[in-house]
Protein backbone atom coordinates (compact mmCIF):
# COMPACT_ATOMS: atom_id res chain seq x y z
CA UNK A 1 0.00 0.00 0.00
CA UNK A 2 1.62 3.22 -1.09
CA UNK A 3 -0.89 5.45 0.42
CA UNK A 4 0.84 8.61 2.67
CA UNK A 5 -1.69 8.85 5.23
CA UNK A 6 -1.65 4.92 5.90
CA UNK A 7 2.16 5.28 6.46
CA UNK A 8 1.31 7.81 8.60
CA UNK A 9 -1.39 6.26 10.76
CA UNK A 10 1.21 3.09 10.95
CA UNK A 11 3.44 5.12 12.18
CA UNK A 12 5.68 4.78 9.21
CA UNK A 13 5.97 8.82 8.69
CA UNK A 14 6.09 11.24 11.25
CA UNK A 15 3.33 13.53 11.35
CA UNK A 16 2.32 16.29 14.00
CA UNK A 17 -0.66 14.41 15.73
CA UNK A 18 -3.67 15.71 17.50
CA UNK A 19 -5.67 12.97 17.99
CA UNK A 20 -6.32 9.58 17.95
CA UNK A 21 -8.48 7.31 18.54
CA UNK A 22 -9.65 3.93 17.17
CA UNK A 23 -11.56 4.70 13.71
CA UNK A 24 -9.56 8.15 13.29
CA UNK A 25 -6.33 10.57 13.35
CA UNK A 26 -5.74 13.61 12.94
CA UNK A 27 -2.89 15.91 12.20
CA UNK A 28 -1.38 19.31 11.31
CA UNK A 29 -1.24 20.02 7.34
CA UNK A 30 2.19 20.15 6.69
CA UNK A 31 1.14 22.55 3.50
CA UNK A 32 -1.22 24.62 5.75
CA UNK A 33 -3.16 27.20 3.74
CA UNK A 34 -4.62 29.18 7.31
CA UNK A 35 -3.10 29.69 10.99
CA UNK A 36 -4.85 26.37 12.27
CA UNK A 37 -4.80 23.46 9.38
CA UNK A 38 -5.49 19.74 10.57
CA UNK A 39 -7.00 17.15 8.88
CA UNK A 40 -9.10 14.28 10.23
CA UNK A 41 -8.58 11.06 8.59
CA UNK A 42 -10.13 7.97 9.17
CA UNK A 43 -7.75 4.59 9.44
CA UNK A 44 -9.54 3.10 6.72
CA UNK A 45 -8.35 3.14 3.54
CA UNK A 46 -11.77 4.64 1.91
CA UNK A 47 -10.22 6.60 -1.52
CA UNK A 48 -12.33 8.99 -1.30
CA UNK A 49 -15.98 10.25 -0.36
CA UNK A 50 -17.44 8.83 -4.14
CA UNK A 51 -16.35 5.40 -2.29
CA UNK A 52 -18.62 5.65 0.73
CA UNK A 53 -22.12 4.58 1.20
CA UNK A 54 -24.25 3.27 4.08
CA UNK A 55 -21.62 1.45 5.84
CA UNK A 56 -19.89 4.81 6.77
CA UNK A 57 -22.33 6.97 6.96
CA UNK A 58 -21.62 6.52 11.36
CA UNK A 59 -17.87 7.47 10.46
CA UNK A 60 -18.78 10.13 8.22
CA UNK A 61 -20.90 11.94 10.95
CA UNK A 62 -17.89 11.39 13.62
CA UNK A 63 -15.66 12.82 11.50
CA UNK A 64 -17.38 16.23 11.04
CA UNK A 65 -18.43 15.98 15.15
CA UNK A 66 -14.75 16.15 15.66
CA UNK A 67 -14.22 18.77 13.98
CA UNK A 68 -15.51 21.34 16.24
CA UNK A 69 -13.63 19.79 19.46
CA UNK A 70 -10.66 19.94 18.15
CA UNK A 71 -10.90 23.23 16.57
CA UNK A 72 -12.00 24.75 20.00
CA UNK A 73 -8.49 22.92 21.62
CA UNK A 74 -6.62 24.60 18.85
CA UNK A 75 -8.12 27.70 20.16
CA UNK A 76 -10.55 28.75 17.03
CA UNK A 77 -13.73 30.66 17.05
CA UNK A 78 -14.86 29.80 13.59
CA UNK A 79 -13.50 27.04 11.35
CA UNK A 80 -14.23 25.70 7.85
CA UNK A 81 -14.60 22.25 7.32
CA UNK A 82 -13.37 20.84 3.72
CA UNK A 83 -13.24 17.56 2.17
CA UNK A 84 -11.94 17.68 -1.92
CA UNK A 85 -13.24 14.77 -3.86
CA UNK A 86 -11.79 13.51 -7.10
CA UNK A 87 -8.82 15.23 -8.98
CA UNK A 88 -11.33 18.19 -10.48
CA UNK A 89 -12.42 18.50 -7.45
CA UNK A 90 -8.96 19.33 -5.95
CA UNK A 91 -8.26 16.17 -4.00
CA UNK A 92 -4.39 15.30 -4.14
CA UNK A 93 -4.13 12.27 -1.28
CA UNK A 94 -6.47 9.55 -2.37
CA UNK A 95 -6.75 8.44 1.55
CA UNK A 96 -10.39 10.26 2.58
CA UNK A 97 -10.20 13.25 4.69
CA UNK A 98 -11.77 16.26 6.21
CA UNK A 99 -9.61 19.27 5.98
CA UNK A 100 -10.35 21.79 8.91
CA UNK A 101 -8.91 25.46 9.31
CA UNK A 102 -9.49 28.56 10.40
CA UNK A 103 -7.99 31.34 12.52
CA UNK A 104 -7.17 33.76 9.31
CA UNK A 105 -8.78 36.54 7.30
CA UNK A 106 -7.65 35.12 3.72
CA UNK A 107 -10.10 32.69 3.51
CA UNK A 108 -11.79 32.44 0.29
CA UNK A 109 -15.26 34.33 1.05
CA UNK A 110 -18.06 31.21 0.50
CA UNK B 1 -38.30 32.51 13.27
CA UNK B 2 -36.41 34.48 11.27
CA UNK B 3 -34.70 31.73 9.46
CA UNK B 4 -34.21 32.04 5.30
CA UNK B 5 -33.26 28.29 5.07
CA UNK B 6 -36.36 27.43 7.49
CA UNK B 7 -38.39 29.83 5.69
CA UNK B 8 -37.29 28.16 2.35
CA UNK B 9 -37.71 24.84 3.63
CA UNK B 10 -41.58 25.86 4.66
CA UNK B 11 -41.95 26.83 0.89
CA UNK B 12 -42.59 30.35 1.90
CA UNK B 13 -39.60 31.23 0.12
CA UNK B 14 -38.76 29.89 -3.34
CA UNK B 15 -35.81 28.06 -4.70
CA UNK B 16 -34.10 26.18 -7.01
CA UNK B 17 -34.46 22.45 -5.28
CA UNK B 18 -32.54 19.53 -6.35
CA UNK B 19 -33.57 16.83 -3.92
CA UNK B 20 -35.59 16.78 -0.89
CA UNK B 21 -36.42 13.70 1.78
CA UNK B 22 -37.89 13.74 5.11
CA UNK B 23 -34.53 15.01 6.50
CA UNK B 24 -32.89 16.79 3.92
CA UNK B 25 -33.09 19.35 1.16
CA UNK B 26 -30.91 20.33 -1.52
CA UNK B 27 -31.08 23.66 -3.59
CA UNK B 28 -28.54 26.00 -6.17
CA UNK B 29 -26.91 28.69 -4.01
CA UNK B 30 -28.19 32.24 -4.82
CA UNK B 31 -24.78 33.06 -5.34
CA UNK B 32 -22.27 30.64 -6.81
CA UNK B 33 -18.58 30.50 -6.59
CA UNK B 34 -18.52 27.65 -9.15
CA UNK B 35 -20.62 26.68 -12.56
CA UNK B 36 -22.09 23.83 -10.15
CA UNK B 37 -22.56 25.09 -6.66
CA UNK B 38 -25.23 23.85 -4.40
CA UNK B 39 -26.00 23.47 -0.53
CA UNK B 40 -27.45 20.44 1.54
CA UNK B 41 -29.68 21.52 4.80
CA UNK B 42 -31.20 19.56 7.24
CA UNK B 43 -34.85 20.52 7.94
CA UNK B 44 -34.41 20.54 11.34
CA UNK B 45 -32.87 24.13 12.74
CA UNK B 46 -29.51 23.75 14.09
CA UNK B 47 -27.31 26.23 13.77
CA UNK B 48 -24.00 25.50 13.38
CA UNK B 49 -21.99 22.44 13.27
CA UNK B 50 -20.79 23.26 17.08
CA UNK B 51 -24.35 22.66 18.19
CA UNK B 52 -24.27 18.78 16.69
CA UNK B 53 -23.59 16.06 19.53
CA UNK B 54 -23.91 12.55 18.64
CA UNK B 55 -27.73 12.84 17.66
CA UNK B 56 -27.02 14.28 14.82
CA UNK B 57 -24.31 11.85 13.82
CA UNK B 58 -26.42 10.03 11.42
CA UNK B 59 -28.03 12.79 9.96
CA UNK B 60 -24.34 14.62 9.35
CA UNK B 61 -23.42 11.26 7.79
CA UNK B 62 -26.10 11.49 5.40
CA UNK B 63 -25.61 14.42 4.24
CA UNK B 64 -21.84 13.88 3.36
CA UNK B 65 -23.41 10.82 1.55
CA UNK B 66 -25.53 12.56 -0.29
CA UNK B 67 -23.05 14.94 -1.60
CA UNK B 68 -21.43 12.63 -4.20
CA UNK B 69 -24.97 11.57 -5.32
CA UNK B 70 -26.69 15.06 -6.22
CA UNK B 71 -22.75 16.05 -7.50
CA UNK B 72 -22.68 13.07 -10.04
CA UNK B 73 -26.62 13.90 -10.76
CA UNK B 74 -25.31 17.63 -11.82
CA UNK B 75 -22.31 16.36 -13.81
CA UNK B 76 -19.87 16.88 -11.61
CA UNK B 77 -16.64 14.58 -12.00
CA UNK B 78 -15.03 16.12 -8.75
CA UNK B 79 -16.46 18.31 -6.10
CA UNK B 80 -15.70 20.16 -2.68
CA UNK B 81 -18.28 19.88 0.06
CA UNK B 82 -17.31 22.48 2.83
CA UNK B 83 -19.04 23.80 6.15
CA UNK B 84 -18.82 27.08 7.46
CA UNK B 85 -19.08 27.13 11.42
CA UNK B 86 -19.39 30.28 12.88
CA UNK B 87 -18.88 34.01 11.72
CA UNK B 88 -14.69 33.24 12.34
CA UNK B 89 -15.16 30.07 9.74
CA UNK B 90 -17.25 32.35 7.20
CA UNK B 91 -21.12 31.29 8.24
CA UNK B 92 -23.46 33.66 6.99
CA UNK B 93 -26.87 31.92 7.45
CA UNK B 94 -27.33 30.50 10.93
CA UNK B 95 -28.90 27.04 9.88
CA UNK B 96 -26.40 24.35 9.67
CA UNK B 97 -25.14 23.17 5.72
CA UNK B 98 -23.32 21.58 3.63
CA UNK B 99 -21.67 23.69 0.17
CA UNK B 100 -21.26 21.26 -2.51
CA UNK B 101 -19.09 23.60 -5.31
CA UNK B 102 -17.43 22.36 -8.83
CA UNK B 103 -17.20 22.38 -12.01
CA UNK B 104 -14.78 25.13 -12.40
CA UNK B 105 -10.74 25.67 -11.89
CA UNK B 106 -11.45 29.02 -10.03
CA UNK B 107 -11.25 26.89 -6.89
CA UNK B 108 -8.86 28.03 -3.89
CA UNK B 109 -6.00 25.13 -4.07
CA UNK B 110 -6.44 22.98 -0.80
Amino acid sequence: MNCIFCKIIAGDIPSSKIYEDDELIAFNDIRPIAPVHFLIVPKQHIESLVDCDAGQQALLGKMLLLAPELARQQGLNGFRTMINTGREGGQEVFHLHVHVFGGGQTLPKT
